[in-house]
């Protein structure tokens, strides 16, 4: 077992020093670590000049100057000081932390399609931010299986100098007691004014939607029809919300938006449009644009030549090659993970922390199931 | 902008409380935060078995009856007392918190096909136990681009509990000096003595050698050589090591080594052993064994009829197809950094440090490029 490195100065006057040859029991614990007190001592400063040294806070409520500053580094280099970075946080100072939240029981990773290129484009941001992160796999969770910020009152969060959050099926009012403690954190996901003071980024589903109806109308479809599913959500209202207004620019006399719960089978709703008429659907996502294209082929007709389908999600979609063939709106994942960084570190350094949203606009798969329509 | 949500008593024993309708300024900076001292007046106990409480350390050197512990619980829930993490750590706790560092200059998500499931790995594992992931994204970088575990003599691991450490080109006295400050951490790949009391996690590189020119000699091969490059790395070194292992009991009269720089082009040493009649030729990794594959299809050879490739690694490959056709010894990343984390939980729960180590066994793939031997 090695000896702990440490620097042992000559210097008499510094009673606290550890000589080489103390006997060491136990690594890290019976060697006493010099603290700021004795850095203190030794350059002839109080601890609020070293911690002001320490923590960067030269120009704060404590003055140092250069002589000073110069000789308690020399007395940290001297005693092997090494500062807390807890402590650290404590003296108010910030440990370039950023923390990941997800409300997903299953951390990102597994959803490997939707969650990990946002993850990645955290990172990737982070990184170029000079921000570590932390990513809250260990949190509380409640007896649901849904991952909780707050336990006896605490917020776990806390270790953060700030925090983004993640996941569709966020608690409000965990979202709202956070904003209410003043705690720093981006949203990826769009918020209303109900759950505080949140600051979000979202993506443009309402503009890519009324992208999407755009380009089928402009290959001859009149008739077109939307089928979403937990119309509740912020980010699936916004694509209904887009539909509506494509209706209303382009003048289609009929465009109904059919929501269904996610869990049920669409086929007798697929079934049912393609009876009214319907030549183009757009749906929530990939797998019910699947089960529409089944829906179609089975009653004879040729996806995309007698029938469009459009999703207006990308998920899930990754390695299954029949799932990435689908005409589709594309959820900026990584940009949405890279912007949530820049806008919380913009949040920690701003001296106000007015809340603050951001847009990313969405990307467009040209696949394979939206054609002109049938003459 | 929303007012903190602070229960308040009526308590009148209790001065500090913060009575409904104070002015708010700033959120959360001006509201005083109730401090443990607060708690304590509160219950009529000491801020030590307020902390005893917080901190679950009831049965250390401070001794708590259920009684008071329900008052301190009491009095937390009554005056919305929140522990600090910070200050939890400073006293003594722990915050469920793993550190993932790495010595690669980008972060592993960057190397997808290597770091990615071992991160990934790393991220399960940290869920299944309870902790949280402090990806050191933001620490201290070289001049050189690397990055760096010491600034200006501080640990920047040190937020973490205890700290999983990843990538090739580690420097050594960084290791040595992080093993001798007893901070715990655990290397994901083999470490020898020098490094000092390093607990690391690795694949069986050598008996994965060994059984692979053990199965390209049951196919008839006697004729056997390998390209290894980077011999200096441990897990090159115990390939090596394995193919000398091989030779040796399978009694093969050669079975040279030949070691290149990995920037270096293999194609005259590829051409040279095919010269010297060698059938099935084991290299470093899966471009060398693309590299391999050319040059004896521009001989005029067909690989596998004529002229075998193992690549000893199955780095890179990802989405690469050819690269995934290449017969490959299988690094098992993911297992790697599961394995990592419930190493560093057992050290960190450990009474004693003694530097221990895990090895995990590599897979096969039996792809395309290895064959019986022509007749």
């Amino acid at each position: 077992m090695m000896k702990r490195i440490i620097t042992v100065g000559t210097d008499t006057s510094y009673a606290g020093a550890l000589r080489d040859g103390d006997p060491v029991s136990q690594r890290g614990t019976t060697n006493r670590r010099p603290t700021q007190a004795d850095v203190g001592r030794l350059a002839g400063v109080s601890s609020g000049v070293v911690s002001a040294v320490v923590n960067n806070r030269m120009d704060g409520s404590v003055r140092v100057g250069r002589e000073a500053e110069a000789r308690v580094r020399a007395a940290i280099a001297k005693l092997g000081y090494v500062p807390n970075m807890a402590a650290r946080q404590l003296a108010g100072g910030r440990n370039d932390v950023i923390g990941v939240f997800t409300y997903s029981p299953i951390f990102p990773t597994a959803a490997e399609d939707f969650y990990y290129p946002m993850l990645q484009g955290i990172e990737e941001a982070a990184e170029h931010a000079g921000q570590n992160l932390l990513l809250f796999t260990g949190g509380p969770v409640s007896p649901e299986g849904t991952r909780m910020i707050y336990r006896d009152g605490v917020n776990s969060l806390q270790l953060a100098d700030g925090s983004i959050l993640l996941g569709r099926d966020s608690d409000s009012e965990e979202v709202r007691r956070l904003s209410a403690d003043g705690y720093p954190f981006v949203y990826i996901g769009r918020h209303t004014e109900e759950h505080g003071d949140v600051s979000y980024v979202t993506a443009n589903y309402a503009e890519a939607t009324t992208a999407a109806v755009t380009r089928a109308v402009g290959l001859g479809h009149r008739q077109v029809a939307m089928i979403a599913t937990d119309l509740w959500h912020p980010a699936m209202a916004d694509r209904a919300e887009g539909f509506h207004a494509a209706r209303a620019a382009l003048g289609l006399d009929t465009a109904p938006v059919y929501s269904v719960p996610s869990t049920d089978p669409v086929d007798d709703l697929v079934a049912s449009v393609i009876d009214q008429g319907v030549t183009c659907v757009f749906v929530a996502d990939c797998l019910v644009a699947r089960a529409a294209v089944a829906v179609a082929t089975a009653r004879g007709l040729r996806v995309p030549e007698d029938f469009s389908v459009v999703s207006l999600s990308d998920y899930p979609g990754g390695t299954d090659p029949e799932l990435n063939r689908v005409t589709s709106v594309l959820t900026p994942t990584l940009d949405l993970g890279r912007v949530s960084v820049s806008l919380l570190v913009e949040l920690l350094t701003a001296d106000a922390r007015e809340p603050v949203s951001r847009v990313v606009a969405c990307g467009f798969r040209d696949g394979e199931t939206l054609a002109r329509v049938a003459a």
